[in-house]
């Protein structure tokens, strides 16, 4: 925890002044002023992160922390628990929508395997295994606060990796059996939103599964009481490693000055752990998409973040950052290719700034 | 207008059959089942309006049409009457915000006069030019109804010509100054809206400008009496060269079976008027985002699409297009390149279909 606690108090807040500059540039290009609107924002607020006004974006990567959770076996989802070892190893066979979406949007992915419950020998599955699938929440604590903080480490240092790697915007994905009940646990306890409201049916389940996995989260609730003003209890007691581990990005990506995009449920629940372990993170953070989960949208507010765009996607993996990385990508190309008021023969006076108004 | 009763009686349903064999298609691939959301819907609807399970898209442009118009003499918006032609030169140029954002997301342009200002010489302005803008509408009718009739099938021909130019996906974009007000007038009128709440700052207004703005909208309005059951009768009145050349162009896609992408509020002004002549065209007609314009969600509800993002963009010229080419195209590659369930060792028995309960 010590070494866990030095590291987040190197965490600086984004560079305002930056932001500034990067905003007057951007506010001399020929459009209405603002008129691209969050496009506009993005490239601030990179540029914010970088520390300079950014120009572009060279490699994307998508990190995908599989793992397995033990309240899989409280019957919180239809599907038996070895898909999570299945999908993990078709990641790296390329077949996933995460894969695909990643093929056409030109990133590559990480996929890190920080407890899922086989023991796989292809070497471009990344071992960081913690076990074989946390406990079952239902009766107890999912994992001890050391294997937490251990999760959340594997995290900051995959981030500093591959930021050598020179990666230089990160998305965050996962895949694990039952983790629509782990992330909803979570979001409940930071948001105080009713658990009842934020299970959703996951990968698919009858009304009876859906009654009975709000009945199973709740229950790890009340049975655990995890503290929200300790948030390696909170992600002990009623989280999961692939939720530890990306909470770990989100903190690294804060830490080492990298972007970091949010998918869906889970990425979300990763997200809020590491604003609240460090409230600067999140201005390390960019929200992809509003999943259809119903608890997506009390992530978001808890989060204070507008996601980009709203495609009912509901798949996990990180599905949603290709789709992102490319507004994002698209964004620094045009703010950096536009014309300026002047080349454009067009005077600045003509347009009001309707923003400041 | 005869002619243009026999190109629209030509318009055929998009075909039911060939959506569902593409929805089970898509039902087999590895993924809970409509977990992809929107982007299963984007490509069930693309083999709708083709024919058969769509593969892949070819070739994509955005037309815009460049038109003035005569109530910006009123006073509606900040900018000059020269701007249009300026960026209608800029756009040939390719260096304003849409031109851009195409060259990131690669498809082509396609800049019509359909009415601007000035006698442009560079021949990468297609000249279809109308009218040197049209009259103002608080005064009286802003084109006649020949005129409209021309405009749309002006609209219809250059869908005819991109398609026989191997283009399978659509844009629509526009520049002239003053079509905010037109766009909100039309948009008044089929919505049944009061046009003061659709009324928006455009390219940027005072709140005193927009004022006037909206009691300008209001007047034309009122001294013209559009008959809201008379497409053709509204175009003329309150419309303008451009909106009326989209409306075909939206046309045009239903009756050559083309997708076409609705930008913001003008390119959704045509597309009401378009969906007004023949309710089958909406089925060809893709969303691309929510306009910042307060009338924006006004003509989203009037058609019945929901946007697929929300970027808080106002820019117009098309430059919503791109990015939900972008959308729509990974969304085409996915569906055809996922592993089936079979393919990734996954029991399709394991996943409950939420759609239909």
């Amino acid at each position: 925890m010590d070494e866990l606690k030095k590291l987040l108090s190197g965490i600086e807040e984004v560079n305002r002044e930056v932001m500034n500059n990067s905003k007057n540039y951007i506010d001399h290009l020929s459009k209405p002023i603002g008129s691209l609107g969050v496009l506009e924002e993005i490239v601030v607020k990179l540029s914010g992160i970088k520390g300079e006004h950014i120009k572009e974006i060279k490699k994307k990567n998508i990190v995908i922390m599989c793992a397995d959770n033990g309240i899989q076996e409280s019957g919180v989802s239809s599907c038996p628990r070895e898909v999570t070892a299945t999908v993990t190893e078709n990641f790296v066979k390329g077949t996933t929508g995460v894969c695909i979406l990643s093929r056409y949007y030109n990133n590559d992915t990480t996929v890190v395997d920080i407890g899922v419950d086989k023991e796989f020998t292809d070497p471009r599955i990344i071992n960081r295994k913690i076990r074989y699938g946390t406990s079952n929440m239902t009766k107890g604590p999912a994992m001890t606060r050391e294997e937490a903080i251990k999760a959340i480490k594997i995290g900051i240092d995959i981030v500093k990796e591959l930021k050598n790697q020179g990666y230089d915007l990160i998305g965050t994905g996962e895949m694990g059996v039952g983790n629509t009940a782990t992330s909803a646990a979570i979001i409940s306890v930071f948001s105080g939103i009713d658990s009842d409201l934020i299970v959703g049916k996951g990968s698919g389940l009858t009304d009876d599964g859906l009654s009975h996995k709000k009945a199973m989260v709740k229950k790890s609730i009340e049975i655990n009481k995890p503290n929200k003003n300790d948030v390696i209890d909170v992600l002990s007691k009623v989280g999961g490693f692939d939720i530890a581990g990306l909470c770990g990005v989100f903190l690294g990506g804060a830490i080492y000055k990298v972007p970091v995009v949010i998918d869906g449920l889970i990425s979300s629940a990763a997200a809020i752990c590491a604003k609240e372990l460090s409230s600067k993170a999140s201005g390390y953070m960019f929200a992809s998409h509003l999943s259809a989960e119903p608890g997506a949208q009390y992530a978001m507010k808890t989060l204070g973040l507008e996601p980009m765009f709203s495609l009912g996607m509901r798949l996990g993996e990180g599905s949603g950052c290709p789709i992102a990385f490319g507004i994002i990508e698209s964004a620094v190309f045009t703010m950096n290719n536009m014309d300026s008021f002047n080349e454009a023969g067009i005077d600045k006076k003509d347009y009001i700034d309707i923003r400041k108004q």
